[in-house]
């Protein structure tokens, strides 16, 4: 994903800026422009928190100096109703959409946020090469300025987690063949089995178990074994032994 | 989707709170649950603005009465870093796989938003049944609680755009066409023909045309016609006559 300038035009109140500034920076934002907009002064800076960066390097150009400069220019746009649908504002695409448009793009990308009061006016639209809309409910469209960056810059960030390794197929299979022998340590009916493997593959089959949890599973069977049947419990203490691997967590 | 209690334990600023209701109803939300609050008055009403309902019917509860009642809690916390990946605070979902584990569920769900200073206690992430996390940039991580509230919101509500009519394959190809005979007029040499042809598919391949679009590019292909061979002009108005339905819109 390119870098991205979010343009703010001619914001009214500053406590919008600063927050535009702060959530910017908690999506990896860095490039805020701001054409005509109020005077910023502690509002602003309270509302930046830890973004103060982004607010002292914004940039004041003109409308012209974004267009000139940029490769494309996305105009926001609230929801159109159908009524209203004129071809200058569309066609539209949510911020989702923007992003796999966007996302191998070359060259400078400004994306434009209108007046708190009036959004961008025709002429701001008419010029940009795409509009870009946040779909919202019909009863009340109207998103605060920094909520409508916020979700764009979330959308276009795109950011990962962190991952955390989930249970192999494998790793299942070994967890439902210790249930099937546990099953057997505690009497289960033959003739109940298979329906009650199914059920128990049905229930751990949509909660995408982690490594972590598979194997602290495992330990409360294993732990369960050694209740019934004590002499296990030396059986698996030798098994374990110089592994340390599968240990039962907590 | 069923609807969901967007729940703020122990919010410590009237603004956010006003600032959350707000973007509920941006996204169609309306239960907003509050634990022990900070005091709401003017501010939080200013910062509601059109969701002074959700702000006025927010429910005051204990956080055992959330757990209680819903059938899923979901706690939402920012980003782990590996090191402090504790197995209480994870598998976590972003927004969106959220979305896909909860849409189809029935009964009360409740989405609990910790204080802005310092999030969710370890107790009330023990006791909920999922994790939610917004993935957000490591340099900045802290997210405004209505920032929060939003991205949530936003991607659950996953709210349709009005529709627009793309062309369809068949008209796709009648443009073709037509530019391929405009080609012809405009004594394109044949040698180049095939190269050309695939390089505007390649160019309008990638736009995906709107009905309108399509048609005022034949528009306009029709009227650069009219003007090489004014004879075409005569031809065209007697195949339009009573249909009216191509003309090149503005």
């Amino acid at each position: 994903m390119p870098e991205i300038d979010i343009v703010l035009v001619s914001p009214l109140y500053e406590g919008n800026v600063g927050f535009t500034a702060r959530v910017m920076k908690n999506f990896g934002f860095h490039r805020l422009v701001l054409i005509d907009p109020c005077t910023l002064g502690e509002e602003a800076a309270a509302r930046a928190a830890h973004a103060q960066d982004v607010l002292r390097e914004a940039e004041l150009c003109t409308i012209e100096d974004v267009f000139a400069r940029s490769n494309i220019v996305i105009a926001t746009t609230g929801t159109v109703s159908k009524s209203v649908c004129h071809s200058m504002r569309m066609p539209f695409y949510s911020p989702r959409e923007l992003r796999e448009r966007v996302q191998d793009a070359g060259g400078r990308i400004s994306i434009l946020f209108g007046r708190e009061n009036w959004g961008l006016n025709n002429e701001e639209v008419r010029r940009s090469d795409m509009i870009c809309t946040i779909p919202t409910a019909d009863e009340y469209p109207i998103l605060n300025l920094s909520h409508a960056v916020g979700v764009v810059c979330c959308e276009l960030s795109n950011l990962p987690l962190p991952r955390y390794a989930l249970a192999s197929p494998t790793d299942m299979s070994y967890l439902y063949r210790h249930i099937d022998r546990y099953l057997d340590a505690i009497h289960h009916p033959a003739f109940k089995r298979e329906n009650t493997m199914i059920l128990i593959r049905r229930i751990l089959g949509r909660t995408n178990l982690t490594v972590r949890e598979a194997s602290t599973l495992h330990g409360l069977l294993r732990r369960s074994e050694w209740h019934i049947d004590p002499a296990l419990l030396d059986r698996d203490k030798n098994l374990l032994q110089g592994s340390g691997n599968e240990e039962e967590p907590e």
